[in-house]
Parts: C-alpha cells; sequence; structure tokens
C-alpha cells in the first residue's frame, strides 16, 4: 500500500501522542482511499451509502459515524469477527456491540449486506419508522443479532465488561473448546466522556480482560462542536493508566487496522485501538458536527456517493459487493458446526447445564431449596435483617445454580452477597463467581446487564437502595432491554439510621415501581425474602429490585406454606378476628409494624386484616378476582405503610373500590435525618400507635 | 525536620510513579512523627482524638479517614486556608469541600476546634443524634461553614469543579479585590472509583482550573479491602491525561503537605495532590478496611492515644492545643476585613447586584419582563417547541440576569439552553457564561449544584429528559440540600419520535415528582414556560426540573393574564360551556389535546373543563379551597392526560373528592418505540379521539 493521504496517522503504535496531536485534522482523499484498495473501498462504501439512503428516507438519524467506522466494521467483519449470519446466537461468537448505538444504520447495513434474516432490505428502507426492527437506536429485543441496546452513552462499554468477564467465567466453568471468543466494541467520544466509561476501563484493566477489544472511533467531533470544546483529555494516556494495551491508527486504512486487531488479540490485556476518522467522510458536512446527525440534502448525498465512485441508486448494492458480504456472513459457518461437533462430545450432563442456563431455565431443585428453607425459617422464626435474610437464602441457592454470580459495589459485608462457595473472580481464579465491583454502582449495573446478555450468566450485585440512582440509566436499560438482572439493594429506608438523608431512601422504591418490566420486591421476613430469590432467579425478560433492610425484623410468615404467596403480589397475611373494619396494607419491614397495630386495634375490639404486599407488579397482574379476594370492595377503612414516599400506593388505597375518604398512608413525605433508627421511625410516626391511631380517626 | 519513618514518600514529586508501588504500605512510626514535628501532631491529634470519642460515642460513623487525612487538614487550615470562623459564609473565602464526607468527623473536629458557633462540643457530643447539627454525613443546610452536602461518593469533587467554575466567572465579573479564592477538596479512593470523578477531571483540566486543588486519601483501603481488589488505575497518570498538576508526597508529613499546596497554589492548571497515608494511623485498625468503619473498642482506643501521647480524656481537648486551634479560626479575620473594605469601596450598583445574586433575589425587572413577553405571546400565539419557548424566555431573562449561568451536555441546539448574550465560558473568557458540559450529565448536574452553592450564581443545564437517569444522583442532592437548581429537560416524552425507547422519557416524570422538595414543570406552551422560569429563578430553596417538548405545540393560553397562573400549579384553562359533566387534566403537549378533546365533547353537547396542571407540587401547596375550585368534588368524570405513567396522578383522579369509578387515565403504561412523534401518539392512544371515547365509556 501506498502512502496514504492520513500520513501522519500510520498503523505504528504511537506513544504519548497526546489528545491534541490526535485532533489536528488531517485532509483526507477520497480518491486515494478508492485506489489504493478498491475492494476493501466498494465493500466498507456499502455501508455508507446504505447509511445515507436509510437516513434519507427516514429524514432522522445519524449518518456520519457509521461512514466514519465503515473502514473499521468492514475489516473486523471480514477478517476477525467470528459470527455466522445464519445463526446470529450461536454461543461461542465472538460479540460485537456498539456503544455508539446512535450509529445504529453501522450495523443495520452490515446485517442487511450479509443477508440477516430479519434485517431484510424493507427493514433498511424503513429504518426509524413504525413496527420496523430497524429502531433509530439498536435493541436487542427487536434483532437476534444484536448483542445489547444502546444509545445511552456509555453503556455498550460498560456493558462489554460484563461480555468479556462472563466469557472468562465461562471459558474457566466449561473449558476453551465450549468457550472461547473475543468481545468488540466501537465506541465515541460520547461514551468515553461518560463517567461510566471510567468504571469500566477500571475494571476491565483490573482484570485482565484480554479477550475485551475496544475500538475508539477518534473522530473529535461531537454534537456541540469539536471535542475541545469540552475535553482535552489524553485518553491514550488515561487507558493506559488503568492497564489497557493501547494502539492509534488511521481508522480508514484497512491494513493498519486488520494489523491491530491481531495485535489486540494477542495481548493478554484489555485493548484500545484508537481509530483516526472522519465523521461523514466525503459528504459535503465531513469532520463537522453536522455531520454527526441527519445527513438528508439531496445533492450532497449524490455528490458524496460520485466521490466514493459508489454505482448504485438509492438502497441498491451492486451484485458482486453483495455477494462478498455475504461470503463475509457465512465465514464463521464452520466454526460454528465445529463447535457444535465439539458440543455434542461434551458430556450430557455439561450439555445440560449449558443448555439450561442458555435458556435461563431455573433448575428443577430451586423450587424445593426455596421450600426447604422457607419451611425451616417458619419453624425457628429468626429475627434477621432482610439484607442478612438474602444471604440465607443465596447460601442454598449458590450451590445449586452454578450460573449465578454475585457482586457488590464495595458493601460486601453490608449487602450480605457473598455466600462462602462462590470464590473470587480474579485473574488467577476465573472460576471464581464473586466480583469485587469496587465504588462503582453505574458501572456494576450496566456490566451485569452484560453477562446476563452474554448469556449462560445470572448476575446480582449489590449496593445501598439510595444508590439506585448511581445505577438508575443501567436498571432502565435492564428494564427496556427485557434483562433479568437481580439488583440487591440493602438498607431501604431510613431504617439506614445514623448515615443519615443522603444514605435514606425515601423514594427510591416509587422510582423503582415507575419503570415498566419491572419486578419491585420488598419482603418482610426471611419467607417473603426466599420467595422473592425464587421470583427474580426464575424471570427470563424482566429485573428485579430487592429492596432489604439493615435493620432486623422478626419473622411474619410463622405458619409455612408450600406456595410461593410472594408470587401473587400480595395477599392476607392475618385476617380479622372479628368483624372486619381494617386492612392494613404493608410491605417490607412496615409488615410488623402492621401486625402491631393490628394487635392494637383488636384489643379494642376493631377487626382488622393485615395485607402483606412484597410486589405491586405481581398484585397488578392478578386477575381481578383475586385482587378482590385481598383488597374487598366496600366498607373496611384502608391504611397503606410503608416507610417511602406515598406515591404509587393510591391505586390500592384511592382505587380498587376502596371507599371514599376511608384511607390513610403512614410513610415518609419528605427526606429523613441522622439518627438510630429506631428514633426515626418515632420521629417519622411510623410506629404501629400512629397507624392506630390514624385507623381510628377514619372509622 | 530528619528523616521521615515513610522514607519513601518524600515530598519531592514522585513522576510517573505506578499505582502498585504507591500501594505498598510502608510502616510508620508514631513515635517519631510525634518527636519530628511535636506542635503540628497535637494538633493534628485533637481530630484524631475527637473522632475516635465522637464515633465511639454514636457507635457508629467512620474513624480511619479523618485519623488518616488529620494531617493534611490542618496544614491547610492552619497555613492556607482563607476561613474566618467568625464569618463562615463570607463570600470571599476559600472552600474547602469533603468530598469523602463518610469522614465528617473531620469536618465537625475542625469546626469545633476553631471555635466554630454552630459546632459546639455538645454537637461532637452528640455526633448522629436525633437533632444534632453533627449529622452521620455533612450537611450544607444545617451548618453554614458546611459548603456542600457529601457522602454520595464523587459529587464533592464535581462539586468543586461548579465552585472553581463560579469563582472563575465572578472574578472576571467583579475583579480580584473581590473574588479571589481557591477551592480546596479531600477525596477518597471512593469519589476516583465513581465515574463522576473522570466528568470532573476531564472538566477541570479542560477549563484550566487553576484555583482547584485536591487531596487524593490514598490509603489504599476500601470497605471491602485493599484497593486493588477492585482497582488498579494509576490515578497519578490518569489525572495527569486531563492536564492536571500533579503531586505525590507523604500525606502524615507537614513540611512535604505544605510544600505541596504551596506549587499547587502557584500554577495555572488544576491540582491533584496524592497523599500516603494510613488510615486509622495509630489504631490497631489501621490501614485495613476494619479502620475505615466505626472504631469503637475502648480498650483499642485507649491504646491508639496512649500511641499518640495524647494527654486528655473523652472530649477533652488540652487549653493549648485548643487555643492554637481557636487563633487557626480567627486567621482569616484580617483578610475577611480587608475584602469588607474594598467591597465598601465598590460602586453602590457593583454591591447591589453583588449582594442580590448571593441572596438568591430575583431581579425586580423579572416580573415586568416575564410578564411582557407573557402578553406578546398571547398575541402573536406562536406554535412552537416549549424548548424553543423555553429559549424565548431565556433570552429575555439572561439580559436581566447577570447571574445565570447556561450549559448543555452537548445537546445545546436541541436543549436550546443558549442564547446570544452570554458568550462561552473559556480559558480565555472567564466571563463566559455558557458552558459546553460535554456528554456528562452527571458531572454537569453536580457542578451546578457547586455553582450554586459557591453563592452568586443561577446556574441551569440541559439534556434529554431521558437522561434525568444519568445527573439523578446530583438531582436529588439539589433537593435534599436545598440548591435551586435549574434543569433544563428537552424531548419530554415519545414525542422524540424516531430516537425511540432508549431516548423516550416515560417513567421520569414520577421519577422526579417522588422526590422531596423539588418542583417539576411540564408547561404547556410558551407562557406557562415563561411562568415556569419565573418561578424556577425565584426558587431559593428548591431545585425545577423543566420537561420541554421536542415538538411543536399551539400557543394555549390565548388570553393575557399578569397573575403568573403556573404558580398555583393547576388552573382552569377552559371552562365548561355547558353544564360542566367533565374535567380534562393535562400537563405540557397533552393540554392541547385535552382542548381538542373538549372539542369533540362539547360539540355532542357534554360540558368539559379543561385543567392544566404544570407543577402538580405547586398545586398540592395550594389551599383545600382552591384546589376544590379547580377540581371540584362530586359529579364530574375526570380524566387525566400525560404521555407518561400513570404514577403520581390517582392523587388526583382517584383522590380530592373524584366520584368513584368515574375517572380516567390517557398515558403511558409501558416504553415507548421509535417512528414518527405523531405515528406514536396515535400508535398509544393518546389522542383526542381516545380521550373523548374514554369520558363517554364513563358517562
Amino acid at each position: 500500500m501506498t502512502a496514504l493521504p492520513l500520513a501522519l496517522y500510520t498503523h505504528a503504535v504511537i506513544e504519548h501522542a497526546t489528545r491534541f496531536s490526535n485532533q489536528r485534522i488531517a485532509p483526507v482523499d477520497i480518491a486515494a482511499l478508492r485506489e489504493n484498495n478498491p475492494e476493501h473501498w466498494m465493500k466498507a462504501t456499502a455501508i455508507r451509502a446504505l447509511t445515507l439512503d436509510a437516513v434519507a428516507a427516514a429524514n432522522s438519524g445519524h449518518s456520519g459515524m457509521p461512514m466514519g467506522m465503515a473502514d473499521v466494521a468492514t475489516v473486523l467483519f471480514e477478517k476477525h469477527l467470528k459470527f455466522d449470519v445464519s445463526n446470529p446466537q450461536w454461543p461461542d461468537r465472538d460479540r460485537f456491540i456498539l456503544s455508539a448505538g446512535h450509529g445504529s444504520m453501522l450495523i443495520y447495513s452490515l446485517l442487511y449486506l450479509m443477508g440477516d434474516k430479519q434485517v431484510t432490505l424493507d427493514q433498511v428502507k424503513n429504518f426509524r419508522q413504525m413496527g420496523a426492527l430497524t429502531a433509530g437506536h439498536p435493541e436487542n429485543f427487536l434483532i437476534d443479532a444484536v448483542e445489547t441496546t444502546t444509545g445511552p452513552l456509555g453503556q455498550g462499554i460498560a456493558n462489554s465488561v460484563g461480555f468479556a468477564m462472563a466469557e472468562e467465567i465461562q471459558r474457566a466453568q466449561y473449558g476453551r473448546k465450549l468457550v472461547d471468543h473475543n468481545t468488540y466494541v466501537i465506541a465515541g467520544d460520547g461514551c468515553l466522556m461518560e463517567g461510566i466509561s471510567q468504571e469500566a476501563i477500571g475494571l476491565a484493566g483490573r482484570h485482565s480482560l484480554g479477550n475485551l477489544i475496544v475500538f475508539w472511533d477518534n473522530n473529535n467531533i461531537t454534537i456541540d462542536g469539536t471535542v475541545e470544546l469540552s475535553d482535552r483529555t489524553n485518553q491514550v494516556q488515561r487507558f493506559k493508566a488503568s492497564g489497557w494495551h493501547v494502539q492509534e491508527i488511521d481508522g480508514h486504512d484497512p491494513e493498519a487496522i486488520d494489523a491491530a486487531i491481531v495485535a489486540a488479540k494477542k495481548t493478554k490485556k484489555p485493548s484500545m485501538i484508537a481509530c483516526k476518522t472522519h465523521i461523514a467522510i466525503g459528504h459535503a458536512a465531513q469532520d463537522t458536527s453536522k455531520g454527526h446527525g441527519a445527513l438528508t440534502d439531496a445533492d450532497q448525498l449524490a455528490a458524496a456517493k460520485a466521490a466514493y465512485g459508489w454505482p448504485g441508486a438509492a438502497f441498491e448494492v451492486p451484485a458482486d459487493i453483495k455477494a462478498q458480504w455475504e461470503a463475509i456472513g457465512t465465514r464463521g459457518a464452520a466454526e460454528r458446526e465445529a463447535w457444535e461437533a465439539r458440543f455434542a462430545e461434551a458430556s450430557k450432563q455439561k450439555q445440560d447445564r449449558f443448555n439450561r442456563a442458555y435458556a435461563l431455565d431455573a433448575p428443577n431443585k430451586l423450587s424445593a431449596t426455596i421450600k426447604a428453607l422457607k419451611k425451616q425459617i417458619s419453624e425457628q422464626q429468626p429475627k434477621v435483617a432482610t439484607r442478612k435474610s438474602s444471604e440465607m437464602a443465596l447460601a442454598a441457592i449458590n450451590p445449586i445454580m452454578p450460573e449465578t454470580v454475585g457482586g457488590s459495589a464495595d458493601l460486601t459485608g453490608s449487602n450480605n452477597t457473598k455466600t462462602s462457595d462462590l470464590g473470587v473472580f480474579d485473574t488467577d481464579n476465573r472460576k471464581g463467581r464473586y466480583i469485587y465491583w469496587g465504588i462503582r454502582e453505574h458501572g456494576m449495573a450496566s456490566a451485569m446487564n452484560g453477562m446476563a446478555l452474554h448469556g449462560g450468566i445470572r448476575p446480582y450485585g449489590g449496593t445501598f437502595f439510595c444508590f439506585t440512582d448511581y445505577a438508575r440509566p443501567a436498571m432502565r436499560l435492564a428494564a427496556l432491554s427485557k434483562i433479568p438482572t437481580v439488583f440487591v439493594m440493602t438498607h431501604d429506608s431510613i431504617g439506614v439510621g445514623e448515615d443519615g438523608p443522603t444514605h435514606q431512601p425515601v423514594e427510591h422504591l416509587a422510582i423503582c415501581r415507575a419503570t415498566p418490566n419491572t419486578y419491585v420486591f420488598r419482603p418482610a421476613d426471611t419467607v417473603e425474602t426466599a420467595e422473592s430469590w425464587e421470583l427474580a432467579l426464575s424471570s427470563k425478560e424482566t429485573p428485579s429490585v430487592l429492596a432489604l433492610t439493615r435493620q432486623n425484623l422478626p419473622t411474619v410468615r410463622t405458619e409455612h406454606k408450600l406456595a410461593n404467596l410472594t408470587s401473587k403480589g400480595a395477599y392476607v397475611l392475618a385476617e380479622a378476628e372479628g368483624k372486619r373494619q381494617v386492612i392494613l396494607i404493608a410491605t417490607g419491614s412496615e409488615v410488623s409494624t402492621a401486625l402491631d397495630a393490628k394487635a392494637l386495634l383488636e384489643a379494642e375490639g376493631i377487626g382488622t386484616r393485615v395485607v402483606s404486599m412484597p410486589c405491586m407488579e405481581l398484585f397488578a397482574e392478578q386477575d381481578e378476582a383475586y385482587r378482590r379476594k385481598v383488597l374487598p370492595a366496600g366498607a373496611a377503612v384502608r391504611v397503606g405503610i410503608e416507610a417511602a414516599v406515598r406515591q404509587g400506593w393510591d391505586q390500592w388505597l384511592l382505587g380498587e373500590r376502596a371507599k371514599p375518604g376511608k384511607s390513610d398512608f403512614v410513610g415518609m413525605d419528605r427526606f429523613g435525618a441522622s439518627a438510630p433508627a429506631g428514633e426515626l421511625f418515632e420521629k417519622f410516626g411510623i410506629t404501629a400507635a400512629n397507624v392506630a391511631d390514624k385507623v381510628k380517626a377514619l372509622l
């Protein structure tokens, strides 16, 4: 290959280059790029042309990134990515993650070109339209070949840490014959400016995730202008500071791209390849922030195609180029078949375990294990915090579910997430099933999503419930992307006590419940905690939040029931002794408060039912007959009790045929305070006496 | 000073040291430390002793960090920090931010020792108890000398970027005679592992915030164990990659600390001083994760004090040491007086502007300006998106409020946050009042909190409403800490259209409304947007969220009213023509849908009132008589309309004396989809026709 017009950026690794030296935007000679490697050029330009056409048709989308990264993607798919378009979910495939998800036409173009069954030409033509699989940002729940839903920046790169960890853990569990693949990521400047990227970079470096290869689309452009407007970080130095292998290349030079990937695959460190690219290359908007968005001007589009030497009309790909891409799409078929043959040779037991974990089927034993624990607890009636109850449940579950991987964001002893059998995941113990995530709630949550999406693993991880805030973008994506991640959120109320309002959640139950497709469990004791875990680990498409106490609670489920009562969302825990005049509805730590209030009221002859409501979402899913059984229409006073804001409760207190003017709520309407927990419950009136008073005021 | 036992760590700057070399924990010789500098030692040890006593008395808290950082804090307060304990809010003081807020006894000890009026010995003895100012984590709303509420890790260091920017902007506005101070931060490993720290580091480096000096408490210990469990990042290299000045010192060597601060004050870059310290120094738990928490064992406490050579009983500080500290506390009095003299010499206009901005008083002109804009809009009736309405309001406001500082997280053209008069804040334009925050929603929100807390500035900043998720920890702290930051959140529903569900908020109104002390404005048109801005910029203790549309909306306030109707939270926008049978309640973009539905219903003779409800919190604050006027009890059908989840609406639809069984809600109960906005509103039934149908089904 002769000298490239981008002579500044050779594929030699440039050490210690500063961000600024990177950022001088050299001119680019499209004609030379075409001539230097015409076959590569046309394949890559098919991506560019389809992107321009689809975005123009939609009058919406992001043209520039797929155009700029087309060369990298072409070399990756043509020469490296282990992928078979006929079976895009083959377990030992390489993973490709488009962290810069706004460049979705990159992945749709690739899939269409390779002959993906879902992403047809019609889908490309209907980019971003109602009902199309080709959504504005790539969605894993629409297209099989899309590994993860991206768009909110930084999520893909943090997901990828989970993908890479999952691969390491499964390789250790099943052997290299069955698990041996890489995770490739395309990340943009936006991904790297988001704080979550630092959490991801630190984790990948710490764990020497050598199977992780990140391409940084170093185009120096953001929506507001050049990157320098807001950042001068030397990304090369930053990645190196966390132990990454870093290379800098011209992202339009196929030989440099290939050589960098070869080197990245060899190193035992995670790799970052800084690809100097031109956003919207060849278009009038090249190297400008306008090039980031939707390029829809027909004349400019035609001019760009002319400069490319692209022959086709809109959405037309010349047959020879399409054929070359289809060959790339089937390149991995032989590898897949070889893997299937190796898999067939594995023991039946290994196959079953592998298949069960990938299918997200809980083991048959799970139900019996939970029942046995419940029986024991109902007999022994321990008084423990539900975070401890959770540990007791995990101690029973983890040995029978080798697919669980636990962890905590530096609160292991507080979240009670570590059981003795897990072992610690580390560079010298890839079998370890416990991750010390560090003080990285967001990175943990996002990496857990990646682990679950990788397949074969059921991740759970803990932090304080208040720090749901930090993990929130990833928790939303779990819900949206239908990932059954389990978030173990302890210290779930003012019961936190002395740490004070910065650490006391009051609005977080409402936040989690407001989010579609999320189960929020707030169990009242060890029995309900065990039931919640059973449900969380049986869920295939819905993440679970377990809100658990810091403080000890009595066992309220003192009568053993085989049935998982939590699965109904709410149930009658204690029936009124005389005529039912009152229904108290409570969750978690307030269920025992409700029972105490019932005792006070019954002593005065006021018949009081106590309903435990560990999961509002599951209760809302029940048929009306069941809901009516638990919350009968009409005469009884209803009082809800939860040490949190009222938002979300009115459907049960005012709706569901409640009697007008006959309901109340005992909870929080402000932030908490710093004091011993018991005093706080008194101060804020979350006591049996106050509940009884409120009831009597309504009677 | 003779060689320290920590000989490895001299105060010479160690270039290119790796994190690992830092992390070898050298032994420490307490006796030598005492002997080398006895006077310093006893002053610093007063902090250690008070910390040990207070945590032991509370049986709760974090002992190790204040013990480890006592030397740094002592040198900082004794020799550098411009601070006057008699007036801890003097505007030109240096700011001291304890980002590692769990070490709150550090700041309480310092304040008590110096003679702060609020933090008395009784307060120290009541650490973490009910009603004490000495909360578990430092709270700015309890103690004047506490600059910001910390505890959620990483917030303090990101706040500090805002403090330092505010100082630069105000210095440019008022001159060095009135504004010339530094911002000092103590940050721990937790702060640096949180992703938000990277956003802060990148911003500070980009803007060469030379007045920002961060001490990293490099003690190598987190709650779960040593830092290496979860991170091997070379922090020195990481900070340098973003353009920081970095020094590495022995954090127990007072001369090294002093020399490092002197050097840090000289450089024009932001400074990080890596202080190698021993957590819980001198205690049995030194250098262990146990040392991070509450050290309460009486014998170990006594042994530590003996090793220190500390003479006092619990909570006793020898008079000479107390006197030395009290002298430190008044060290800044002369500087304050000199400043007051300079301030007195400033022009009356300058003084008034300064005082008004610090008091968070809106200018008198604001009300008239908003009224004039409203009148013009009601006449012209433009059809614009409320994000554009917001820009129109800002174009009127910014010229009369020089204290506003705007910005966006790389969505300037989408958030419409930049008005032409602001200028861009940069290293060569400190007068610029617009910040390009980059793709850093979290860092932006936290830094805005810091700007507001610094005083003299009213920050507002924009991103997509969906990315409330990223900013959420800082938005909660704004509410908790009573900071009137304004969050400009555009693209507030499925009206986002083609970008799809990753970018379409459905639960975010509920999330913001669930948070105490937060005004959530969702204006229906330009008039309500202007009213919302007036309220947001008049708030002194409550942050505001402005949820604004991407899509154009008609003007619904076509009749000019002088009164700010949004201040009531909800009001009758259009009265029923005949007998009132229906009340439609809507917010934002759905108000015009409600008006269209009213037209359909009135055409069938169904008298329909439309209530616009731009701010639920303000409506809830009104007296019952007003609420009853807007939502009369009884017969009328009520339907709520909002392109979001129902959570939060039931109080108006089922409560407030609604007629049972006669209400409904038109909104979202799932995530959105990728398609043109108009089609999405049809698909999800958020249309006038569907509203009319629902009403008729209830009649």
